[in-house]
């Protein structure tokens, strides 16, 4: 690709609290970071193709989305506002056993635009058919850490399983890099020990890392307790499960020896604080997990519970619920906020040396924010005009990879109109064929 | 004004749940509206010598913002992250002593801009210097009803009122009757029931109603309780206050007898959701206050607390933390979000025959979405697309009093680079004034 730079009113490394380059600008060279610092710092050798001069924009590391199931986009306001098992028993789980691969694949697509639209570069998505996952991100130019969801309970645990292995097999460090993969176990109440043994016996093999959904909600917690005599937490500890990289999506329900684990494990977190809320799932100690030293990353989880992937929208939210559930204004203040969903993300993902910071080396994952809005002025301090102002619609420019995938709002990978109508037409069949 | 019509992929009338009018059309003949139906069905007398023609879009009406102190913006992002008094003491209140009458009318004029942008058309608005915001208001187009706030307790507590008296028969039914007043007593606390009396007295002479801040902390109870042996809204109903039309914002600590007494003497209320999460007061008993009858509308309160005044958010936040405090996720559906957003935001001005719903004869106050969005599509529900998923930037058009006052996302009736431009400048000599 052709060496870039970019100059802007200012650029957040997120490496640092206050580490805010003004006037600065980002060296690309392929699908890297070059360098970074203040206008006219760039070594002389580095002769650009492009320049991309935007004085009034900021530009800080893409998004990282640590948990999502990016093709449920496809059921976005199909069923809102049901008691939670009505929604899962009468709408969601029938509907999605009727979904088609091509469904995967255009919700998939759906959500990669949207998602570009808001900043994300990364995404950690757990979810079926992840051929048409993969397909889709790779053509949308993302970045992805994608596994096969399993239920080990019941009887396709082995099936599952060997398609992971096989999925991993074939998509593992694809696309130049930018598609990664993990082993998806659900949850602990879906995956007995003697499933998860055998996962972590073949994660261990394959050199991949878990993605789990862990303490989602209180009834979780009692069903495992009830069953092992201990918290679902401690439960994965015993199994072994963290003796392998993994990322735990949710991690609402803890008490203090799991926060311990968690943090003593250095396990990815995946806070998704939205979801809850629409969920009534509770509220994550997330103040008192990062505290702790744990390792927290932002998500959105699906459209389903959301409804949409806004990740500026989800951080603001982490910030202000984290300060009503603690009962304290200065917790998750706004650089930490940010932090969860860049550096801390990619932590979380175990990707700290790949992604989430502006620093040379890293890949050249990079969003432009248009500050000249009337909501984001006057500024002061240009985390909090991030975090508590700032909407989606403000991101200008997108790279992934060191490629500009979106560019005045613009996309560059996909045609949107033809997305938009490929996802509404597979809603509309998928639904059709529900009602027959 | 020019008769218009408006044709759209649907009008949400917000006059009843599931009055959606598919391929509808609005007819507007000077500041009202004249006709609301489906294509075609506009008497055949009217001859528009304009038509906004917009399939992909949907209709609803402008969006009514319950408590704001819109010259707020001016203090976006000076100060967050504090513990409540620090924030109060050592930023806040020394920078609001500096205020001259231009940071006023400049921090208005910027927050209106964002409000129609966001598709606001109505405020409801408490400060200082409030010839300034009426002359912002009256300038942006917007419809607003404005109270000068009055600190009682304090030695102004005589000029306040004096200066608010003024300022009623200065301003009501002013700027085409876009501009309506109220009386603005501050809160319980800082309002003696003495002084109450001769506010109360005033508003029944002037016949306008009341704006104030109601049992927003458990703070404010705490000290209420001490001091009068009964809650803020006890005192209040005991003082005579609910004799009148009162516009309460807040109402987060409520016991079981002041929400009957709220829903009984049909006190407008103004939840203000993200907010009381940023300021960690609490969590607003909405599902209850609605079922008991109570008349709940929507606010964002001023910028410094949260930080921009984008109500679709505030809707989708106030959705989201109602399911989570009370542990179900049927509370708070997405029409009755949307409802309060508008009708019931209406309802709680007194001003439901006048604006908050998209029938004939009422003020042609309109917002057009547009829906043709990633994250609006698939379309199962128009209700839950909107509370869930969409962005104040899917505005599109917004129409105050039969007006185009934003089309396209271009503000018609303020340069807005002006507007940002000024704010700035505004912001910064406040802040250099305050370090000098």
């Amino acid at each position: 690709m052709a060496d870039l730079l970019i100059k802007c009113m200012a650029v957040l490394t997120m490496d640092s609290e206050g580490d805010i380059i003004n006037h600065g600008e980002i060296a690309v060279r392929d699908n890297l970071i070059y360098h970074v610092g203040p206008s006219g710092s760039t070594p002389a050798d580095f002769k650009p193709e492009r320049v991309l001069d935007y004085p009034r924009m900021v530009a800080m590391p893409g998004l990282v989305n640590c948990h999502t199931h990016a093709a449920m986009t496809l059921f976005r306001g199909y069923a809102d506002d049901l008691p939670l098992m009505q929604w899962l028993n009468d709408k969601i789980w029938p509907l999605e056993a009727l979904l088609i691969p091509e469904d995967i694949f255009q919700g998939t697509l759906l959500c990669c635009a949207e998602m570009i639209r808001g900043g994300t570069t990364t995404l950690a998505d757990m979810y079926v058919e992840m051929d048409q996952v993969a397909r889709a991100v790779d053509e949308a130019g993302l970045r992805a850490v994608l596994c096969r969801g399993m239920i080990g309970a019941g009887p396709d645990g082995e099936s599952a399983l060997a398609e992971s292995v096989e999925f991993i097999q074939k998509w593992h460090c694809s696309a130049g890099g930018r598609i990664t993969t993990m082993l998806g176990p659900h949850a602990p109440y879906t995956c007995p020990p003697v499933y998860l043994k055998q996962v972590i016996a073949a994660a261990k093999e394959m050199g991949v890392g878990i993605h789990i959904h862990l303490a989602e909600t209180v009834d979780e917690v009692k069903e495992i307790s009830d069953q092992y005599g201990k918290t679902p937490v401690a439960l994965m500890e015993e199994v072994g499960l963290f003796e392998l990289p993994v990322l735990a999506a949710h991690c609402v329900h803890l008490s203090d020896t799991d926060i311990d684990i968690l943090a003593r494990r250095q396990v990815g977190i995946a806070h998704n604080p939205q979801s809850n809320m629409k969920l009534a799932s509770g509220v994550a100690p997330v103040s008192r997990l990062l505290h702790s030293g744990a390792l927290v990353g932002l998500g959105t989880d699906g459209a389903a519970s959301n409804n949409n992937v806004d990740m500026l929208e989800e951080m603001r939210t982490a910030a202000l619920l984290q300060k009503l559930h603690t009962c304290d204004t200065s917790v998750l203040p706004a650089y930490q906020a940010l932090h969860m969903a860049t550096a801390g993300g990619a932590r979380a993902l175990g990707m700290q040396e790949q992604i989430g910071r502006l620093v040379s080396g890293l890949k050249a994952d990079i969003i432009l924010l248009d500050m000249h809005q009337p909501h984001l002025y006057p500024l002061f301090d240009i985390y909090a005009q991030i975090v508590y102002a700032a909407a989606s619609s403000d991101v200008h420019t997108v790279l992934v990879d060191g490629r500009v995938v979106m560019e005045n709002r613009r996309i560059l990978t996909l045609d949107e109109d033809v997305v938009m109508a490929e996802a509404q037409r597979c809603a509309d069949a998928l639904v059709q064929r529900s009602n027959s």
